[in-house]
């Protein structure tokens, strides 16, 4: 697909993010509006406390946009649970038609896109995007029971607690707007190491980003900004190797599973993932440099490693996809 | 959000089935394109051979459309495994941008409607909407390892092996197109019964009917036919029971669960589920119809019960979703 631009300039309206206790003392604490100590959000369960988490962010969010369910159109959702059962059970108790997505850590950015995509189209007045991940869902899920107190790789990296939610509507001035979209294309170059998913989904970014910058978009140094995901320290080196081959220079180019934790600090290992690393980082820390003016003209990678723990026992490789939207202020 | 309608007529350009041994056993066999009796689809897993049936069913699709995979801008696709990787893997080695969606076994229908919507707005020449499931690798996913042969409750349905995947493009006369979308609000009624979707699943498809036809939608009996997804005897049942407690009444209401199998002569208890089932139906059997006129006006309810293994067991009740699309055929 070719890059997809929105001439209608859907606006993101407002963002909110919700947080663990991990990420409450990283260096975007003051970014997230909701933030709990207690990894189960004083539900019983940690399944049950991450689906609190999305309900408790989207609530915050309504309220912070004055909207109420009911203006919602549709809302696009996902997370790494298994089924997705944490967004369905987070969201089931708000009256809004759902949308349920599935690109593991890239989901959030796909929802940005085909949110505004809807927007754009005139077929929705709000649509909301929601992504999250939790540390302990995931990790007993994926990996191993927490209570084993497994040692990690170092290129292993730390699923973040946390929840992104915007919405989106129409153009209005001094609000930013996603003005460009490209879905990412499968790549899979044969990793297997489930320790080290940076390097699985690295060639995935390497690969939209290089579509991206040859389609005719602006020039990687008009840009304030390009954040990927979450490729972590490890991936993000393979990342800026790949595209010096592939002769791209991109100046300012971040990471959100290294932004989101001070990784000298605290004991991240290679950084966050998760699908609520980007889409917390989003909604929270970028969201508020567009809205100050700090940074006018971002582009988003969302990163997402697609295996399972069933297709990792059964020998499979990690195909990796990456999910491109470019968000602009002003002209 | 309100009924979108498609004043473009985004056309359903062509349709392929693929499936397995029960499926080539009942009553649709005709309709199917691709049919394997080994359930592993001459691979070495469950897993992988429902891989390699989406696999197969894609690529017979690209075949009778005369298209190439680059031809193809987008492919929306899910299915019912952790983490989707039935899709992810039986698609990563066709150069579609990947969108993955999760809706349980309303995947297909939410991929009809965002797949109309993407073409519809101008952003794609064609998409390809893909979702599906495996008898097997759901069955010890979500229940019992196979091999204890439990004995499962009357109301307990078949998990089709079975892919269905059509590719969208501009109107073309002659062609059956989408002309509107409903996305459904979750539901949920309190069902905790993991024997008994239907019934979890059936008051999401009240819902969504009862909203559409509340929504200055046209009046049922200009159906040709209303196609429920997968709510099997018992939830049909409690469908009926529903709508007539709305005053709603369908003259022509069918569900895929029942049309799939022959329910007295196939030993499928409820009949089938499972996210390729209501994608099988409709891109063998409905299309079919829809092709040769002898129908011209459907709606098609996918049906998702959006639960886990996990949710189950931490005795969390079953939320339900029903996504509806009309398809049309000349004015």
């Amino acid at each position: 697909m070719e890059r997809i631009t929105f001439s209608s300039r859907p606006a993101i309206v407002m963002g909110s993010a919700g947080g663990g206790g991990l990420e409450g003392q990283g260096p975007l604490v003051e970014y997230f509006d909701i933030l709990s100590a207690d990894s189960r959000f004083e539900r019983d369960t940690w399944e049950k406390g991450e689906a609190e988490m999305i309900s408790r962010t989207t609530t915050a969010l309504l309220k912070k946009a004055r909207l109420k369910e009911t203006d919602i159109d549709l809302v696009f959702a996902g997370d790494l649970t298994n089924q997705c059962t944490a967004s369905s059970f987070g969201l089931k108790d708000k009256q809004i038609p759902y949308a349920g997505l599935y690109g593991a850590c890239s989901t959030f950015v796909l929802g940005l896109g085909l949110s505004a995509l809807t927007v754009d189209a005139g077929k929705a007045e709000h649509v909301m995007v929601v992504a999250s991940s939790h540390f302990c869902t995931a990790e007993r899920q994926y990996r191993f029971p927490l209570e084993y107190g497994c040692q990690r790789t170092p290129t292993a990296q730390t699923t973040v607690t946390a929840c992104g939610a915007v919405i989106l509507g129409k153009h209005e001035n001094q609000l930013p707007y996603i003005s460009e979209f490209m879905p990412g294309v499968i790549r899979d170059l044969g990793i297997t190491d489930t320790n080290d998913m940076g390097a699985a989904m690295a060639p995935a970014a390497c690969d939209t980003l290089v579509r991206y910058f040859s389609s005719g978009a602006a020039s990687p140094e008009k840009f304030d900004a390009v954040f990927t995901g979450d490729l972590g320290q490890a991936g993000s080196r393979i990342l800026a190797d790949l595209l010096q081959k592939n002769g791209l220079y991109i100046p300012h180019l971040f990471d959100c599973g290294m932004t989101i934790y001070d990784l000298k600090k605290q004991n991240v290992h290679a950084g966050g993932s998760g699908a609520g690393c980007s889409a917390s980082v989003f909604s929270g820390y970028i969201l508020y440099q567009l809205n100050n003016d700090l940074m006018k003209n971002v582009l988003l990678v969302g990163t997402g490693a697609l295996l399972s723990p069933t297709s990792a026992m059964q020998k499979e490789s990690i195909p990796g996809v990456a999910h491109l939207v470019r968000i602009q202020k002003g002209d």
